[in-house]
């Protein structure tokens, strides 16, 4: 069951004018499963995106890459069933050949448009049954197909991702509306399995491509459900340019309060990872404050975030907090700057509570405070490290059964 | 259950002349279990250790470090139950008063003991139950003392960890004893959650702590269960000089077999805990040639033992084998020397079974053949990097629902 994340509400999807969204059930891997996902942009659209940094990254990431880089995107394919990773030369055929199938349909050149696949591993992408339900998709598009496209994308996803806002910027009303999914294999490194956000906010390539990556910082780029950064991590940002809304310049009036409402729906996507993280039980933000720098506060979140001891103990509701000294101790692995931390300067909050300070276990810490800490399905983990200013956060999920049992059987 | 691990027999495990051990049930955390022993060195031994690299290390690891460096060690003692680590200046008291109470039994000074401690972090370690205990395990002491000490610094683990050889080098016999204890929060950095082995033979003292740095690397430091390096790591290499084998430098003769002795029975403990490792039921070797350094090889067989999504296929015996090239991917996030690595040249293997090539799925590579090399207790994993002649080896076990159940319940 995800941690307080209710199945959005089809109707509180707005649509974004310039995007119209299309799925089907194309048998990628298994029959009966809304599996392939057409998006189509109006011409003019502007679209940027972040990747994942894994050596073995997907031929689909290979090939968005180039085509971002070169033309003007007009349509995006998202099968799930089938990551095409680890695939070698036939699969960035494959990731080609899904490309060209949809501009044939689209009238639209191959390099206009942009692959997406999530799924097993080192298995071939049957591209010839992935370009057989191209047309139903087709059929399918429309303005308001975001929730659809929202369930069609979820592999081990139980309830389908999306955040949607209009708000009025420069008093030009700007719709913001995303979807995303993922569960397990998530740490993501740029950007997060797949997230695709779009606006009507007319916004110039250079300042999309640097919001893109602001935005993936502060919101895919936070979340880790067990550590693994997966072949296939990709966050796309979209800009139509339909509203009268503009920002084409760093100056440009309001840039801050625009970048705060796509940042907003982008960490509402990514929390929603980590509220449905696979066998999550609990939803843990843990805050990471007095650092020398962020990636150092990140470093200490991550090595928290990652610890299956620290993740057992929430699940289990046990206040064995000295867990979490020891991952901190650690923390020293993701940042060799952290091998001078003196960990007398350390204090350790849970929710309100301190827990350790000095070294060791607070004066005023009493055990039924803690498992009173531990109880809630949503917890706050505050760090601070006492030797500078800055700050980071990651949000995570427990570790349970669950994980193991869904993670035993995906794929079986 | 433990993977091919049978409970060592107490007659197999030769008593080291100069080394007698005692143990008593001294109540630390729980009654009515060993939890406290003694080990009484003769006079002229060496000792030299290797200990945890977390910054929450615990109080007898810097007690330790600074009692190795000055004294002529007599007496180590160590307790389970409570880990008197991220206990602050309290803590280092308690550390010292464990070593003032063996000194005051024992007729020598404090700085001559060395104190362990393992079990739940940052509560305070009931020291005067400790000292209490002492007399108790004095009256114990006897030189077949090693399988009682073997049990009596269990916590998580389901049984008790020893090894014992004796050879002849250079005509003369030379013994090898050691225990050691450690099934979850493993992933030793330069040392293993407790290890002591002790040797009869001659070592002068800068050989020794050549010799357990060198023991470490091909031993502990190759184990994995839970990727949590543990506040309290220690492993210890004792030589009481009663023997006529010397290796007193370098050059000394037979110094190469007497080393590979040593490391055979530290490999033997080192390989235990990972048999034994908390929810085991497969143990996993995993073998990375191919690299430009060892530390490179060490990364990549590190980033496929910390793998949640690798460890529940194996557990699962499902060649879901994507996970691996996944890990592997990822692994530059241990050592950035692998952000250039060309997944084009990789090379993966299971048993004897060519899984990956070419960035992808081997041609040969049979879905049943995969299936088949999942099924044994006992599974090696072959990596070749395809960049260099370096290697490495990492021994772990599969991740299971009694990992989360044992974590869960742990201190409840």
């Amino acid at each position: 069951m995800p941690v307080n994340l209710n199945p959005p509400v089809a109707a509180n999807l707005h649509p974004v004018a310039g995007v119209r969204l299309g799925v089907t059930e194309a048998g990628i891997r298994k029959a009966n499963r809304r599996d392939l996902t057409l998006i189509e942009l109006a011409p003019g659209s502007h679209v940027a995106g972040v990747f994942t940094q894994n050596r073995f990254c997907a031929a689909p990431v290979q090939v968005c890459k180039q085509h971002l880089a070169t033309a003007e995107i007009r349509a995006l394919v998202i099968n799930t069933g089938i990551a095409n990773a680890g695939t070698g030369e036939p699969g960035m055929q494959a990731a080609r050949q899904t490309c060209q199938a949809a501009a044939r349909i689209l009238d639209v050149r191959a390099d206009q448009v942009l692959p997406f696949s999530t799924g097993v591993i080192m298995e071939p992408l049957p591209v010839e049954r992935l370009a057989a339900g191209l047309p139903a998709c087709q059929s399918a598009l429309k303005a308001d197909g975001w929730y659809d496209a929202a369930h069609a994308i979820m592999t081990t996803d139980t309830v389908a991702k999306a955040a949607s806002v209009q708000v009025t910027i420069a008093g030009q009303p700007v719709t913001i509306t995303g979807i995303a999914k993922g569960a397990g294999m998530i740490k993501p490194n740029m950007a997060t399995m797949l997230g695709f956000v779009a606006t009507d906010a007319i916004v110039s390539q250079p300042m999309l491509e640097r919001l893109v990556k602001e935005v993936a910082d502060e919101s895919f780029n936070c979340v880790t459900v067990d550590g693994d950064t997966s072949t296939n991590d990709s966050f796309i940002l979209i800009a139509t340019g339909k509203s009268r809304a503009r920002f084409e310049a760093i100056d440009a009036p309001y840039w801050a309060e625009f970048k705060a409402a796509v940042t907003g729906v982008a960490r509402l996507l990514a929390q929603a990872i980590a509220r449905d993280g696979e066998g999550a039980t609990k939803f843990i933000e843990i805050n990471v404050g007095g650092a020398h720098t962020k990636d150092e506060a990140k470093a200490v979140g991550y090595a928290i975030a990652h610890s299956p001891l620290v993740k057992t103990a929430f699940f289990a509701s046990d206040p064995n907090l000295g867990r979490i000294l020891g991952a901190i101790g650690n923390a020293w692995g993701n940042d060799p700057g952290l091998r001078d931390m003196d960990v007398a300067k350390v204090k350790v909050w849970l929710g309100d509570i301190l827990v350790s300070e000095n070294g060791g276990r607070a004066a005023s810490y009493k055990e039924e405070d803690g498992a009173a800490a531990m109880k809630p399905a949503e917890i706050v983990v505050r760090v601070d490290l006492g030797r500078g200013t800055a700050q980071g956060k990651v949000w995570t999920c427990d570790f349970s059964y669950d994980y193991v049992k869904i993670n035993a059987d995906y794929r079986s």
